[in-house]
């Protein structure tokens, strides 16, 4: 395995032959390989595009000309080529290089991404401001075909195609295979691919579509109904056409010589257009060549044989809920699963096998999963969207309009909220208790363990507000749950427990806190200070009467995995000045942007770990006493 | 004028003749005129779909088949002819019907709607529910072609391809004039548009494009680009097509019976189905179908002329803001604005003349607008991003990712802040101090007069960070400004003002609610109350030395024209609780959704006119003494 690449800078690159690069290009993938087998990363994406990467950064003249990377999970090799080899050992560690661009990082690097789709609208920002400023730059995006699913993108063609300017796009067509429910477009880019193939023997058309991989006979027929008009096997770039692009494709993604010849046209032409690439996620490993969505973000794993290391423990909280959807959608026959992209991810893989007909993937797409959502409440189901916090900022608005003003009830569950870890900044979910909090009619509550969250998800089931749920990444602390599946509780909107009653001090903590807190009042216990500690569950509503008690009863910290500003913890403090009390104070999240690292290191470095929320009793404890 | 049109129900259009129809389209026309003259309203999009609401009640069976409207404000004749005409003349007044549909008013409304653009995703959540419950009815939706440059749109045509369920979507293609920059997609329509008559003689091609009404020889050339191939001529239909719909059209939106016979036609259909529909924005009212921009929501106005009442008094905040960029412009080259298909809503009609390079309107397509303006802002320019605080909304993830996460400066211009009076809950700003407040590094200003905007304006200009400026709807206080144009003022950031000190108690205030919270000091001081105000200017970051100061000097109460979670209320009473200050209080806008009726009103009723805030004053002095 080549711990050096030999290669400085894309300058290298220009220099190898042919040869040298497909050679490059197996070295970069053991490279990838061994390192994300030891951190942990985006695997299958990066490995599809190590070819593309090389002919990008052969045929265009970077940093000068500007190369952006959509999502941005794919830019390992990218990374590789350009000055980050030596520390590319340190990926996705705390202090070490992020998973993701970073323009902090490398002049190579232009848009610091994370989520999918905005790469379009970046960079035609760009595009125009170097037009404006007489500037001569190519201006470059990759954007996989799951990624224009989603408006934003979209939208960002549409302006692109009026405005008329030079921009390439580099559509990353990795030939996944097709889901049933990811859209219309779906369906189109598999025309597109086979189209070429067929321009010239119209009449195998229907033979072809009988012999397609991966198509049962409903998506065949789909297909059919779709594409069954022969002009779209005449014309199957017309849909990028028709919003101004000009279309060159479809190419082999792991073809480097062909993909500089069409870049090197792409770079003559005066307005923009679409280069569509066919890739293979996963490619040169065959472990993720053959389940790339399980290679998708794999933890550390044994890079001889692709075995993925299991942790021993509890249950991730995703699984919780997951099981739990599954439990309840036998006595709730209105229940159906919305998920944007992200099925696995949310836990409801299950689900989906179990009632296929119950739950939607409408990929990446979170604007028109809540939308759709308030429609099918209308319509008389019950929805629980579950997306993950930071992807549920793309939301906001149709949470606001089409489900609060409705007052249709939709449930969200809402994954990997607080910090999230390697993933940084890009993926923490530190904003959803303070943009939920503003909705009118919303309940929002996160669940300290397991069983908690089981019988929020049945609450949310039962009461007839919209409610969301909000629940950490990762483990969950291990309680036993089965019974809470098998009888669950409605849970008292807006009521918290206390868990103990401390002398001289309490701590208010929800979700995520509570066991760290409870950990605190250990620690503050062997030296000799009694602190209690009461879970709030609720965020809102909030339980004013528990909290008038506690404010009353001694000092409080509110200790809360999410920014201060309309957080947990200014609900409670405004509270407290409201009813004139003293000696109350909070910690959440800080007010900037928390890097990548481990979320054990990451809750440490923000004081929501044991140590620093005893250390904060203190604190609080010394400023009352001290006044 | 009509007074009655004698329907009540759809089922009396069943039984009119084709000709009676044509006759009480006239009807209503006259009486969408009449009232609207008085009331204000929509005014050209809703006579644009008379005819068209005419044939889908007499074809669709409501409220049993669901007829969904984008945006809503086109909505007029739907409220006619579904029971509402004896109280039609209370539109948008308080206590009156909505300008919107609204379930709570009629069965034949199903989507309380004001935002463009979510019908689509909406109505097919409808439809899958009507699918899993064994259901049978129709769902249409009725949607203009600029809604569809919005991403939910396109993920909602997506979605609904690949589900394939029966869906019919109304595009109604008004036919406005082209504008140079609303997307490709817009050029689309227009060869949609043209492309029947030219089926058949694609020989005369060129000559039509020559010949295109009301387009310059830059945007023929782009549509030349754009449809150049006559592949789009032969098979206009394309795009819908690659998203897994059928289409129809394109179809005369004023032949009532030719969308009839359509409209029976695509109920039989399968799947989702593109029913494609050109009207006229005004028709049948010539000052309205000459000038659909200036009649898209008037005021009152003369029916007879047309000529709009013009009100005395200062000038709208937006006509500031419009001018002040007209004049920073200048001294600044890397200025750019951007708005989201609100040129003239903004106050940039000005700026658009005057620096047409330096002005784009992206459509619809606020989450594009904003990322957009990253990329502007990476690649040098200094873009100000105009949009409504309702429809910013849109954006927020955008804001948090591709602005604030980057770190890069973009100013964003938010109009409508607070109460905007009679388009009611839809559109209403009550969220944006909230929302932005989470946004790590983001600086939140609000003006009290139109002096302080244009510095705020400027100090936007000038200082490192990002910054939001928020002001609301209508008429400024009226204070000169055009020395401050000439010689702005770089505000400091972070640094209230106080106006005035009180003996017995302070106001502290931001924006829209000082000169209401002066008024309320003079009101106190006759009762004998000193009562001082202070104006925060910012709301992030906060005055602290300020607020400090008041806290301790006397009594404190916030007002704010926002919602309490995470607003300056919030924020003003955990610094005091954090400090443990007592006597502090905030008047928020309410934890729900405020009806429409006149600013004046709603202000009065929320508990933000100068007699509220005064009385808010008593109540605080009282608790405290109480204590």
């Amino acid at each position: 395995m080549p711990s050096n690449l030999g290669i400085t800078s894309p300058e290298d690159l220009k220099r190898l032959s042919p040869q040298e690069l497909r050679a490059l290009a197996k070295d970069i993938r053991d490279r990838i390989i061994e390192t994300v087998s030891k951190n942990g990363g985006h695997l299958a994406s990066s490995l599809g595009v190590v070819e593309l990467t090389l002919a990008l950064h052969t045929i265009f003249d970077a940093p000068r000309d500007k190369i952006v990377w959509d999502v941005g999970h794919q830019a390992y090799a990218h990374k590789l080529v350009t000055g980050r080899d030596h520390v590319f050992h340190t990926l996705r560690k705390l202090g070490g290089i992020s998973g993701f661009p970073k323009r902090a990082e490398s002049p190579y690097d232009v848009y610091d991404t994370g989520h999918a789709s905005g790469s379009i609208s970046y960079a035609l920002g760009l595009a125009m401001a170097r037009d404006l400023k007489g500037e001569d730059y190519h201006v470059v995006v990759v954007i996989g075909d799951g990624a224009l699913t989603s408006g934003v993108a979209f939208e960002g063609l549409n302006n692109a195609g009026g405005l008329g300017t030079r921009l390439i796009v580099v559509v990353n067509d990795n030939s996944m295979s097709i889901s049933e429910n990811v859209g219309g477009l779906s369906f189109y880019f598999t025309a597109l691919r086979m189209a070429p193939a067929y321009r010239s023997a119209k009449a195998r058309l229907e033979k072809a579509l009988d012999k397609m991989p991966n198509l049962g006979p409903a998506a065949v027929k789909m297909l059919r109904r779709v594409k069954g008009s022969i002009k779209h096997f005449l014309f199957p770039e017309a849909w990028f056409e028709a919003l101004g692009f000009s279309y060159y494709g479809p190419i082999d993604g792991h073809d480097i010589e062909a993909m500089q010849r069409v870049f090197q046209d792409a770079k003559a032409l005066e307005g923009p257009v679409i280069v569509h690439v066919v890739t293979k996620k996963g490619k040169g490993y065959p472990p993720a060549e053959k389940d790339p969505e399980r290679y998708h973000g794999p933890g550390p794993f044994d890079p001889a044989t692709g075995e993925i290391f299991k942790k021993d423990g509890p249950p991730a909280w995703n699984k919780v809920f997951g099981e739990a959807m599954c439990e309840f959608a036998k006595s709730h026959p209105g229940l159906v699963a919305i998920t944007a992209a992200m099925c696995d991810g949310t836990g409801l893989g299950e689900f989906k096998e179990k009632y296929p007909d119950r739950f939607f993937d409408v990929g990446i797409a979170e604007s028109h999963a809540v939308t759709y959502a308030a429609g099918l409440a209308q319509g008389g189901l019950l929805p629980v969207v579950a997306i993950y916090s930071t992807f549920l900022q793309r939301s906001y608005d149709q949470i606001v309009q089409d489900v609060a003003q409705q007052n249709l009830k939709v449930v969200f569950a809402i994954d990997r909220a607080g910090l999230v870890g390697e993933d940084g900044e890009t993926h923490h979910g530190e904003f959803d208790l303070s943009y939920l909090r503003t909705v009118p009619g919303m309940v929002v509550m996160a669940p300290k363990d397991e069983r908690e969250l089981v019988n929020m998800l049945f609450t949310a089931l039962k009461v007839p507000e919209s409610c969301a749920i909000r629940y950490p990444r990762g483990p969950a602390p291990g309680t036993p749950y089965r019974d809470a599946l098998a009888n669950p509780e409605i849970l008292e909107v807006g009521k918290g427990e206390v868990l103990s009653r401390g002398k001289d001090a309490n701590i208010l903590a929800v979700g995520s806190t509570v066991y760290p807190a409870l950990q605190a009042s250990e620690i503050l216990s062997k030296s000799g200070v009694s602190c209690g500690v009461a879970n709030a569950r609720f965020v809102k509503p909030l339980d004013r009467e528990m909290i008038g008690e506690l404010l009353k009863a001694a000092p409080l910290l509110v200790v809360e995995e999410n920014v201060s500003a309309g957080g947990l913890g200014e609900a409670v403090l405004s509270e407290a000045a409201r009813a004139g009390h003293r000696g109350v104070a909070a910690i959440s999240l800080p007010d900037a942007f928390v890097r990548h690292g481990s979320q054990t290191e990451l809750r440490k470095l923000t004081g929501l770990d044991a140590e620093s929320i005893a250390e904060g009793v203190r604190r609080l404890l010394k400023e009352v006493h001290d006044r």
